[in-house]
């Protein structure tokens, strides 16, 4: 079916107002903030669930392939069309009611992350889950890729919020989920929209702490920001956010915002404690404190809310400040257990000079959630290499017993590794699972599960 | 095939010291704690996971179906075959191990949930899910049914700890699972042994609170109770333990006991806060001390850890108390809203008096996670008269927005009124998924998922 043929169907359907048919308008829909994808056939903007239903049932009369899009700011293309689709894009699904006495938040797809926490302020509730781009992406991408963020080492991942979910499978049919056996929202939840559309969920809000404490530490190198961590935790605290920077990485930040950060540091790390209890708070902040100074590390505390947020700045602005050293960046998501992170790191670091990409590295120490990136510009270097140099980062996480993504997804960027992190038994199990819901893999194709027959990547195949 | 025949394969495969055969041994393997279901044809006592395979693949070849088996502790029937079938009994798989640094405890299916917090302890570390029977139940039944327990209000269930997952599929292939996309691994928690067979689990250790503070109230009617806790949550408390006992199951506690409760009240309340900074924990429970006197309660706190177990003494009571009261009961897990508690309570009163049927409530009340129990004697009192009594207070639960199971899972008592809980298409969708990973269902049959054409019962039909 042609681009036009399916438009006009759908304009007939939606009216003209929520499609979009041009190629100049469909042109921006086909990437998220770092991979690009296929220009879609047409561009859906649902303004309800209803709507939603008629485009389904559409694509499906049409035998076209359905993408699902909240504001695009994933990192692993998982709203980046891998084939000519349809594309339905939930920005302007953006209902939301707060149930201030059951701790309930009810939000269409569409609602920016943010906003939950915005309108659950006035009865003293919070949202926790804090993927870097809260302020744009909405609550469907980060259920679709299960998205985390600096809190969630203590407070959990999208996902922990889940109460409810109401989805649209395949067929247009509607349905709606509690989170009972079996536990189907869960596994709609980080599929990418591979298994079906999640229009809307019922997510359980929480009281904010009354205090927070914060510190910055330096150390002569990575191995030692991490023997603190976790000598801190082994001690009992349970900090809010533990974000770490390599030397690379903090250089950048540095460039960008001139604030005297420790250029010759190994590595950095940002800490924060919160609670009700002000001693509490300040007793874990003392353990923190004193794990980093017998690492060797050098302690800054923040004095007032000002400060902390001058030193939080930092760690808030990686993104910009790497955007200024190449264009494009290629960004991992590998988890490791935290035991051996100083190892991983340096393996990481010496990829990347054996590659003469610039690589920096950061990321949730807590968790072991780290995020190794790879700047290029495709003007002048090679793609083909920084795929290889990311196929290699990759399997340093899996030889150290760490998995593929932390909160960012697999999407397309990390589906040919997913290869080697399943087993093929494994694999024919999940695409199963996937059959079940997606016979005819229509559902965002091309993401999460690499096909059968892909070959599996190995080093010596693009060494 | 034979039940005969089957042993006889199995014997050969395994041993004869780990097969049941015989009628005396077999009929022993019917029943969970409550439900009594079909004589198994054969069972078998694994002691390795290839064990299991093995015996997975020989049930395979004969066609026969295979159902899963911890202590048998559970409540819904989960673990007692719906048809003549090959009983896997984990219980001598027992290996344990603790990874102190990683805060991890790996055990195989058949570790007894106490011996991980056993096992833990040395390390300073616990594993919280405390399911009533933790000191028979096994992780695997715990994870078969996503069991919960008094803790879980603060703490979560037991899947929200689990890391990784080995399993068992129908086919006799060994799978590892991470909790990435697709969640397989949540997928078969709470799944009852119908997707699969769970043989290890990865779980999650954390420190356990310093400090606990235990306080009892006594209220005129349940409905002040629940608000009760309502205010003092909204005040900020969130209480390690919330439980609830309504009139009859105090006395019925205190005439096992004799401890002085006070058998006027309408409603009776358990209250442990706990955490590391004693002014914390102490300000909960003023909190919620606060919170019961407004509404009407009479507090009494205990002042020694001597004095709050006396007070525990009476919930822990409660299942051998009723067991005084009739032989049998019909333990139901509904999950209701808070804000609806006391009218829920109130109609499940209203129907238990009209039907003439001994019933008593209780149940962690922080959840709305309420336990109706239908007492019983079989010789003398209609089992249909249970199921209908039963069928209507699952009504009640589902007519009031709840659901049908908090911790208990649905095995086969609550199987029929699940038709009622979801609508038809996502039935099917749930079947499609069933099928996904048990194409001819022959794991668990009759458990969990209602067959698509058993006819949903109605008010009139058992009326």
């Amino acid at each position: 079916m042609t681009a036009a043929k399916i438009a006009a169907d759908l304009t007939r359907l939606l009216g003209p107002h929520k499609v979009l048919s041009t190629i100049g308008e469909r042109l921006s829909y086909r990437y998220d903030a770092i991979q690009m994808g296929v220009t879609p056939l047409v561009v859906v903007l649902p303004e309800s669930t209803a709507d939603v239903v008629a485009a389904v049932k559409a694509a499906k009369a049409a035998g076209l392939p359905i993408v699902g899009r909240g504001a695009a700011s994933g990192l692993s293309g998982g709203a980046a069309p891998s084939a000519p689709a349809v594309v339905i894009s939930f920005t302007r699904m953006t209902r939301l009611s707060i149930d201030a006495a059951r701790r309930e938040a009810t939000a269409q797809a569409g609602v920016v992350t943010l906003q939950v926490s915005e309108a659950a302020k006035p009865h003293g509730l919070i949202y926790p889950p804090d993927p870097a781009s809260f302020r744009t992406s909405t609550i469907g991408g980060n259920l679709g890729e299960n998205a985390g963020g600096p809190m969630c080492f203590k407070y959990g991942v999208s996902g922990d919020y889940v109460k409810r979910l109401e989805f649209v499978d395949e067929n247009g049919d509607l349905h709606h989920l509690t989170r009972d056996a079996y536990d189907l929202a869960g596994l709609l939840i980080g599929s990418e929209g591979t298994l079906g559309l999640i229009t809307e969920a019922t997510l359980r809000l929480t009281t904010p702490p009354r205090f927070t404490r914060t510190l910055m530490s330096s150390f002569p190198d990575v191995g030692a920001a991490a023997e603190a961590v976790s000598q801190a935790i082994a001690a009992g605290a349970v900090p809010a956010k533990l974000e770490f920077m390599d030397r690379a990485c903090t250089n950048a930040v540095e460039d960008y915002l001139k604030i005297g950060l420790p250029r010759e540091a190994g590595a950095l790390l940002l800490v924060d404690t919160d609670g009700d209890d002000l001693e509490t708070v300040e007793t874990e902040l003392e353990l923190v404190e004193r794990a980093c100074m017998q690492q060797g590390g050098t302690v800054r505390r923040a004095a007032t809310d000002a400060d902390a947020a001058q030193l939080w700045r930092a760690r808030r602005s990686v993104s910009p400040a790497l955007g200024r050293i190449r264009p494009q960046r290629m960004n991992e998501d590998i988890v490791v257990p935290r035991s051996v992170l100083s190892e991983v790191v340096r393996e990481i670091e010496a990829l990347g000079l054996a590659s003469g990409f610039h690589v920096v590295q950061f990321g949730h120490i807590g968790d072991g959630n780290l995020h190794p990136n790879i700047l290029f510009d495709p003007k002048t270097e090679s793609e083909d290499g920084v795929h290889a140099l990311a196929h290699d980062i990759a399997m340093v996480a899996l030889r150290h017993g760490g998995v593929l993504s932390g909160e960012h997804g697999i999407g397309s960027m990390k589906l040919p590794f997913m290869k080697e992190a399943l087993d093929a038994g494994t694999l024919d199990v999940l695409w199963d699972v996937k059959h079940a819901l997606d016979p005819l893999e229509r559902l965002n194709p091309g993401k999460v599960l690499p096909a059968v027959d892909l070959p599996a990547l190995t080093g010596a195949a693009h060494a």
